[in-house]
């Protein structure tokens, strides 16, 4: 089944969504939010199932699902942790600046705690302050996990992730030197990631979620041009069970964690870095990427970060051709002095 | 006012805690958990005051307090940054280690972003499964915002901070190093706080809450030992409203976002790394500081992490010697093996 939330107070209304996402129906009588719901999630999905099915044959109410009236479906959650699974970003990341990947990188996953207080809705604005920090998009697969207990081994976890989405963890990509440099990891060099209209459960994905990976492309589409196609389930070093339970060594993890992949990234099948979409590659998943390979290339980076103006697409097309999770699509505005916070 | 969580569901039940912390008034018909008045707080605050003043006037239903009922007055919350703005206690770990302080420290907060998705209760235990990874206490000052507006300035941030506790930063020493080389912050290091019975307003406080800063002792005892007397108020480098700021520098804040102080660390007064209160000094707010001093001394140091059985006390006196916060009283234990996670 495939769930949203749609806006309204801080934490949106949760609804059933069609497969082909046309459709959706109330769930805020099973359960209000989808925070709720996880929380039972034993309980409580069986009887959202049931409700989907219903959806599916037009048994109950229906309106028209529109993606811009979705919020995050966790406008806010109790966690995010973003891994780094595709090893072949971050060795390029290293090899643009001249640094060797150590050795354990391709056995210990790289993991940040990010921001969960306030996630961005598939088109929401991103709103930077400063064009000067360097603003880049990063698409990414997500996960959202029942409780899993401390300790837990990968095979445990798997079994713990209940939905499946994707999210633009917006980079500033300027700040991260300083932040990195100092260890804490990032503070404020990563705001607020959008997420995709709805989060799906892995039995809707068949036989393209396997062992943990999503085995499908991600496409990112950058100011209308295509930009990245990279293939999710290959080059995964870490799988989102491993992922899962990297996190849960020392402690337990809360129903609605959202766990992400880090930067979907292939190499091109020379084993050198990938290409430009418009030049036969898969192209990146992020502005960083393109900049890297430039970097190798010719001595400096020619693409620029997004400035105010700029729009970014993410999406993950089904075997019908048709996004599974919808699409998220943002455009970069100046920030509003005038905003006062809030939602 | 001071405002506490029972035990029950993942939220907790919200009460109201009277100032000497005997009695308790249920909350639940005005907010049912501390987010929900957060979320709210400007409606709900002087509602939840006047049954504060109700219940130090004996003028509505009331019960006795019992600390070990008491969950983390925030049980889970959706935001966990905790600072670093004791720059003594960082200069001391590197000094420990051979390692000078960069000048731009002085400046420039260190905050990592930390787990939110569960906070263990005052009396609850610290579940540790391995020894060797080096347990620690850290005593620390908190603060819980309302909800903050990207780019706010520090007076603007010290508005919207609503309540003041304190938290055991609990921290795995061995497994600091090798997050830390990876530059990607703390996640398997840092598993879940444990927070004080109770957090109150800052007008409950006095003269003690001066410039975003807690102007009492943190007192911490070991082993019914007392072994850190540190003054909060003291060389603290960063004030609150400065760390909050920091926060809100590239994104909006949530309400019900929890912001720590780091280890509160004192010189001594002839500027000498402080001495242990056995000597006459203030003593430490975590064993790491005592190993450092000791190995600055000595070439090594000579106290052990916490095992099994090991107690930890931390708490704040009022003016009148009372626990202002409660106590956080914690011991360690092996973890059961049977644990299903989850609640």
């Amino acid at each position: 089944m495939k769930l949203a939330s749609l806006k309204g107070g801080r934490d949106g209304r949760l609804v059933i969504v069609s497969k082909d996402l046309h459709w959706y129906t109330d769930a805020a009588h099973i359960a209000p939010t989808l925070q709720a719901a996880l929380d039972d999630w034993d309980r409580i999905s069986p009887k959202l199932e049931s409700l989907a099915e219903d959806l599916e044959h037009e048994a109950v109410p229906r309106e028209r699902f529109h993606e811009h009236d979705a919020a995050a479906p966790l406008p806010r959650a109790y966690q995010w942790a973003d891994g780094s699974a595709y090893v072949n970003h971050v060795e390029l990341v290293r090899r643009a600046r001249g640094a060797e990947l150590p050795d354990s990188f391709w056995e210990d996953p790289l993991m940040y705690q990010g921001g969960s207080d306030g996630f961005l809705g598939p088109r929401d604005p991103i709103t930077l302050a400063d064009e000067s920090w360097g603003c880049d998009m990063e698409a990414e697969i997500v996960v959202v996990t029942t409780d899993v207990p401390q300790g837990a081994s990968r095979e445990e976890a798997l079994k713990r992730i209940a939905l499946v989405g994707l999210t633009n963890d917006v980079s500033l990509r300027n700040l991260i030197p300083a932040e990195l440099g100092k260890g804490f990891g990032f503070v404020q060099s990563k705001p607020a990631s959008a997420m995709s209209p709805v989060y799906v459960t892995p039995d809707e994905l068949g036989d393209a979620w396997k062992d943990g990976k999503l085995h499908h492309a991600l496409k990112v589409d950058y100011n209308e041009k295509p930009f990245g196609r990279a293939e999710a389930g290959e080059e995964m070093t870490f799988d989102m069970g491993v992922l899962v339970a990297h996190l849960a060594k020392t402690r337990a993890v809360g129903a609605g964690s959202i766990i992400g992949s880090g930067t979907v990234s292939n190499r091109d099948p020379d084993n050198s870095p990938g290409r430009p979409v418009a030049d036969g590659g898969k192209g990146y998943s992020c502005i960083a990427e393109q900049r890297m390979i430039e970097t190798i290339a010719s001595g400096k980076p020619a693409t620029e970060f997004m400035k105010h103006g700029d729009r970014v697409r993410i999406w993950v097309d089904g075997p019908d051709g048709k996004p599974l999770f919808g699409t998220i699509e943002q455009e970069v505005v100046p920030l509003q002095t005038s905003a006062t916070g809030g939602q």
